[in-house]
């Protein structure tokens, strides 16, 4: 289909092409668009029908928006931004830079510009920023017949129309009232006897984790939003709900590798950019790594006494490493899907004592066995090495999954608690087990 | 409201008690039941009215279900599995030990028992095995006001109906038109003239993540599935959908900390079980360290000569691995949102090199200016220091970045090329490079 539609475009058989294009989703468009030369994109823009122009131009990237955005005529543009839902618009216009920001609102309704300029002002990630405010909104009084006959005139620019939202002359919110229930209910039934009235709904400066969470526990197709006064402002539909719970899912993993956490695709960030996300962990790993170097300079003369053990370092210190993290990374992505609590804590540990203590046993059997048979080493040298992994894992499995929960309980971040920041600790106590261990059985 | 609904089933309020708990969310519910005494469950969950109580089990946990399952007679097992969606079926019988799963099957009629089995019968995670059956289903030839009868006849059990589904009497799936546009047209349209006929489907066999990712590219509600024959056998739901994204960003994550991903949430699972997902990957890294001995181990004399190098052999090696982690993990995740293909990859090693030089070269400078001023080491020991620190950084996220994307490339999974595995192998070339700056600078 892609090929097709190229080949149409450089034979310039325009109707063709549309045809074709008609047939297409939006976001298949866009990406085909991505492969269409820059000076080509304008006029393949045009061909599209003026709705599928618009729905197709809310699943294009901020680059390829802003160049269409400098070729149009103002017309054009007022054209496409009528065409779009207000959260989609609010989105573009974050993306946009300064100018293009101006020239958008210039062409947009005075009324409507002043509710871009409401959404706009809610902090990033809030329920507010994520609302649109096209919904459908009915009066407790109506009858279903009502309520239908006001869906079919103003449903066509409305979201979702799935569910209906009652609210009073102040726009309180009362109740709801699912399409499903409309559509099984008689005609003459009052939407007052036949709304939800214990409706689940966000305040607009909640965050956008709570939102999500709020949205997964109730399997909700939408959720009203409401001011501090109870009066609803919006609307926040499970589509950006999915992007929501992808995008928090992709933070906690960055949190987790040390990098700060960006909200740019890794193809549209910049080298810059990058290396400012990911300096700040590396450099305060490195100089934490002091730690150890302190623990090897202390113990010089006992690896000088038996120089054997220098080897097995880097292989203790990575053992313990993915042994607390592996707990870590477990107990935090457990806290951030709210399936672990702080009162979980005993349970967590006690937990985490029996794995540690039958992984710790395995592997230290195992590296036992290694270093005599494999190593060809004196059973001194073996049974320190084995003492010291059994002892690391135990202690890295302790502090992976007690770390994280602390975090949490004081109000930290506890994915930042994971893998780079455990082995940083995990490695000096490893380091100092091991030398305790090897003075114990050298006798040093 | 918990506390007060404890309060009535203490003091035998039952009556009170119903009416509080008819006006909870069914997960609200389950929650509340979770700390409800194990002899109170059953006499609790009968205070529910029929179709809440049925809401409320599938939001349980499986212990608890199996409990209530336990004490049910046959008649309400049956009342209680006849009023849930057989999505809902299919995963609670998956979670059952196999004499309740006899049970179950035994009290469901005949024709579910045999639609149960089908579905089980799709291997997990398929989108098969995601579906349910109950859709609403139209004819070409029906008028809206047909479609409306339909729904309302036989919508009330139907878990979805906001996307009508058209097939012919070979049940072949030819388009689908949605609650909106049947609302919006008049009522003697007929469903061929305004259904879609683009229809977007999955087919029984096609892997879950692939279907999360049709749901999130289309913004969709439902998803139909279709067999080999192009006949329509279920649909896919917009709530399971969200499920899944969020198991598969849990697996992600657990593979990237080399532990083998589980289904279950942490404090559902097994000590045994835990040990056994976590202890291969240790075994294999730690064996895998011994790349690093041998490297030691050949260096021996040149330790000898300057000891002072071995107090850095930490620190390098965690920065390597800190750095390769980053770059892996960013290009993993953007791997699996697809937002990055293999013929990204030029582009992404040019990026990766000018992040790594801008890393390498600050993290190096600080470097030598701690060895320096803070260890108090001599100028040439800083050097080499300073430089592998260079060395091994830009080794690390060329490493880290080229990895996954030739993993995924081969049919591997790119989640297990994350850090542990990245680190086992930037280790020993960190090492080597370590060793052949110091050969060079000091002339060993």
């Amino acid at each position: 289909m892609e090929k097709q539609a190229m080949e149409l475009l450089e034979q310039r058989r325009f109707s063709e092409l549309r045809e074709l294009l008609k047939e297409m989703e939006p976001f298949d468009i866009a990406t085909l668009l991505e492969g269409v030369p820059e000076e080509e994109l304008p006029l393949m823009f045009r061909i599209l029908p003026k709705e599928l122009a618009a729905d197709t131009f809310v699943e294009m990237d901020s680059d390829m928006q802003e160049l269409l955005i400098a070729s149009f005529s103002d017309r054009e543009l007022k054209t496409v931004m009528d065409q779009i839902y207000l959260d989609d618009t609010v989105d573009i216009i974050e993306e946009m830079p300064a100018n293009v920001v101006k020239r958008i609102l210039k062409h947009t309704e005075p009324e409507l510009r002043m509710r871009i300029n409401g959404i706009l002002q809610y902090p990033e990630d809030s329920a507010g920023s994520l609302m649109t405010i096209e919904y459908v909104d009915l009066r407790k009084d109506m009858t279903v017949l009502d309520a239908f006959t006001r869906i079919r005139r103003t449903g066509v620019n409305k979201e979702t129309i799935y569910t209906c939202y009652v609210v009073d002359q102040n726009r309180t919110l009362l109740g709801l009232v699912s399409v499903k229930t409309l559509l099984l209910s008689n005609y003459e039934d009052v939407i007052e006897d036949i709304m939800e009235t214990n409706v689940i709904y966000a305040t607009t400066l909640e965050d956008q984790e709570a939102v999500a969470e709020t949205f997964k526990k109730y399997d909700l197709l939408a959720l009203p939003v409401v001011d501090m006064e109870q009066r609803l402002v919006g609307i926040i539909t499970f589509d950006d709900i999915m992007d929501v719970m992808q995008e928090e899912a992709t933070e906690d993993i960055e949190k987790m590798a040390a990098i700060m956490p960006t909200d740019r695709p890794y193809m549209k960030t910049g080298v810059w950019e990058t290396y400012k996300k990911r300096i700040p962990w590396l450099m305060f790993l490195m100089i934490s790594a002091t730690f150890t170097s302190t623990i090897l300079n202390h113990f010089e003369g006992s690896l000088a006494v038996v120089p054997a053990l220098i080897a097995f370092i880097p292989m203790l210190m990575d053992t313990g490493g993915n042994a607390g993290g592996q707990a870590s990374v477990t107990i935090i992505r457990g806290l951030s899907l709210n399936e672990i609590e702080y009162s979980d804590m005993p349970a967590v540990v006690w937990k985490e004592i029996r794995v540690a203590f039958c992984c710790g046993a395995t592997l230290s059997v195992v590296c036992f066995l290694k270093v005599m048979l494999v190593d060809r080493k004196d059973v001194l040298t073996a049974l320190v090495v084995a003492v010291t992994v059994f002892a690391a894992v135990c202690v890295a499995k302790m502090v992976g999954c007690t770390l994280p929960v602390l975090a949490k309980k004081i109000g930290f971040d506890p994915a930042v608690m994971a893998s780079p920041f455990i082995t940083t600790i995990v490695d000096a106590v490893s380091l100092m087990i091991y030398f305790a261990v090897a003075s114990a059985i050298f006798h040093l």
